[in-house]
């Protein structure tokens, strides 16, 4: 078997087998196939697709490239949740202590920023000394002592993704649905997760700018999960305006403590809410999805969620004062507002743009490995649908560098539409798919 | 400008710029883009093509990216030839020896094999001590002094497709046309041509298997030289199955020695008169083809293109006494013969799996950097349209492994087609196109 006669078969849109799934998988992962042919492949995949079957075997694959962790003895019901990415997406860190605090334990491998897309990764960051790259056996020992983990994907946990998922940041590779569901679910399944809330992002700031799209991916996740005996709900949620008001690290880990205080923005808020009435519905912590949002509801109001997340900050060597006094979180030095330059109804607040200008100001990376700055970032205080005055403010530009700011402010008007006419908010969600559904 | 949008561009099928397809090709030369974002674009220009004008923009900045040669100092016109490639294509060791024998000297630069195809480096070493890696300086010196040089592409010519072509090769990237195209107008361009003569293989044994495709090629080939205010003349040659009877390098070698002492295989000998016909009717030194064949014939019947072809080996360091006496070059130590398991006329003797039969039997290379055995290969006696009877040697196989001959015999007849019908021979051409004829 050579790997350029499968990249071959991918050109030209031949189905592969299982075993020649499995052999590029394994080759990539030993280093025995290089980059180089991963990201023809990766290519050939982007444009010619892969069968339902196809993608399940190399999740598969891809789950069994390294070290598949156990957790039947340490939890109950190991509940996984993943995002496909967002701007201003923190909700992990709110749902998952309002989870655990609800006594579900939840151990969460989370990624890193990517393009105008933030990662929770990052987000955690912000917080001074706190460790993503914990081991298989710190996973482990936390999970059981605490009831809560969020850190770094293992590096011994789906390498072949790992590598993967970065090669395809720099080779335009990343909007395959194939590939994005592959790697999502083969990271979830090496890491042990028997039940998996998935929040698949629809509109202008993310991945899947369609409802067709995101239906796709959700019905290929699923189906996955299906396959793969897991259950699975994927949940498509509006992402064409930023979620809640903060876009950039430093700044979303602030909204995610006040929101886990009881405050934070309305929408930030509710989409918590929703995501962890599932993950307790899928762990059997609570009869349906309602009575899992109303158990979260009370983790949060009660303090119990906060008190949880002082606990991961603790157990993952975070400043825990840093996150009592969130002023001692990471600061950028100006500070810039952006009035509305005329009154209306806002009808569209473009959440790729805005994204895209936290990167502009160093909150994002170009390319992997690049240094990020957690400081930066956007704060943007409209939703859709909002009337608004001229002058009323609209965003707060956080910048490192004097010169960031007319060109941030240029793009943030950019990213805003009026309306004369009163505009209807955007729904939170448009749809829930469960595995079940798709047998 | 950044690698990986340049990429999304053409993988989303936006045509590129000429600036954007100088940056790639710069970056790549220089290492600053990496062989996975060259594979990944590869890849997407495989899939979704290039226009004309990209193809000539991409054509243009990999000449530019290294030393470009005038050779209007040296010869009174360059003229050169290219094969697209093919199965016991050895015309260059005929060709280039009968033209400069005319008075039209040629300097050549050559490549190796690429999977099931030969190259004619490989061929050229195949003579003990004779140097493919001649210095520019060399190949001038050596052009002005003998009117003879046949090398390796230097690296210091055209060196982004250097790296391009090895890198498709191992990326299933190679049956591209844009990047056929763009890959042998370069070579030619930086190594100074002012004319070329393209032989564009058409068939089961070449990379284009349609005279659709073929003409595609030649017409994209013709119209890059016009805009580079290049001469072409494109030939469209069978390769159906294989050309001459040695398919393996030495045995190659030793069919080119024969040809140009006069002999050689028929159709073999044909080809090569009427390449060297056009080369030497585009060098000015014939009125037309037919005077140029005519000439080319001479050269070979009065044995002045042997000499020539002496005189090369010999500037080259190559071992004259080797090819005065090819019994002295490397031969395989074992040598079987497949006999016609039945009598009938042969309808098809596919010239890629004979090709591949090579391979297998270590004269070709399955990924760049393979050494390869000069020995082996296959004797291919019969043609299209011949009658054979039952037990008439159809084959040699020359192996170095004895546990490869099954396989080579096997793999063999399994390329032979009957008919108890009479069948019409191939043609040897069937079109020629020129770059006036485009304008």
């Amino acid at each position: 078997m050579r790997a350029v006669d499968i990249i071959a078969k991918t050109r030209d849109r031949q189905e592969l087998t299982r075993e020649e799934i499995d052999f590029f998988i394994q080759g990539y992962t030993r280093d025995e196939i290089p980059d180089y042919q991963a990201a023809a492949w990766a290519m050939a995949v982007m444009l010619n697709g892969l069968s339902d079957r196809e993608t399940t075997d190399l999740t598969l694959a891809m789950a069994a490239s390294g070290e598949q962790l156990d957790l039947s003895q340490v939890v109950p019901m190991a509940v996984d949740k993943h995002s496909t990415g967002g701007v201003g997406d923190k909700t992990t860190l709110v749902v998952e202590p309002a989870v655990a605090a609800c006594g579900l334990p939840v151990g969460k491998m989370s990624g890193r920023g990517l393009g105008f897309s933030g990662g929770t990764l990052d987000k955690l960051e912000a917080i001074p000394g706190y460790r993503t790259d914990l081991s298989t056996a710190e996973f482990i020992a936390q999970l059981q002592e605490t009831g809560l983990v969020l850190t770094g994907q293992s590096a011994d946990l789906a390498p072949a993704d790992g590598k993967l998922y970065a090669l395809r940041d720099v080779t335009a590779t990343v909007p395959s649905i194939p590939l994005i569901a592959s790697s999502v679910m083969s990271k979830k399944i090496a890491a042990g997760a028997q039940a998996i809330v998935l929040d698949v992002k629809v509109g202008l700031g993310a991945f899947m700018q369609t409802l067709e799209e995101a239906r796709s991916l959700a019905r290929l996740l699923t189906s996955i999960a299906r396959l793969a005996n897991r259950k699975a709900v994927a949940l498509l949620s509006d992402m064409n305006q930023p979620l809640g008001h903060a876009v950039g690290n430093a700044l979303e880990t602030r909204e995610a403590i006040q929101t886990l205080h009881g405050g934070g923005p309305q929408d930030f808020r509710e989409h918590c809410l929703v995501v962890a009435g599932h993950m307790l519905a899928l762990g059997g912590k609570a009869a349906h999805e309602k009575e899992g949002r109303e158990m979260a509801r009370q983790a949060i109001d009660s303090g119990s969620a906060w008190e949880k997340f002082r606990v991961l900050v603790r157990a993952q060597g975070g400043d825990v004062e840093a996150v009592d006094d969130p002023d001692r979180l990471p600061a950028a030095p100006i500070q810039v507002d952006v009035p509305a330059p005329r009154g209306g109804y806002l009808r569209q607040i473009h959440a790729r743009m805005v994204g895209e200008t936290a990167v502009l100001l160093g909150g994002g990376r170009m390319k992997k490995g690049d240094p990020i700055d957690h400081a930066v970032g956007v704060m943007v205080y409209k939703k859709v649908g909002e009337q608004v005055q001229e002058g009323e403010t609209l965003f707060t530009i956080h910048a490192h560098r004097e010169g960031d700011v007319d060109l941030a402010r240029e793009r943030l008007l950019e990213a805003v539409q009026w309306s004369d006419a009163p505009v209807d908010p955007l729904p939170l969600f448009y749809e829930v798919i469960t595995s079940e559904e798709q047998a």
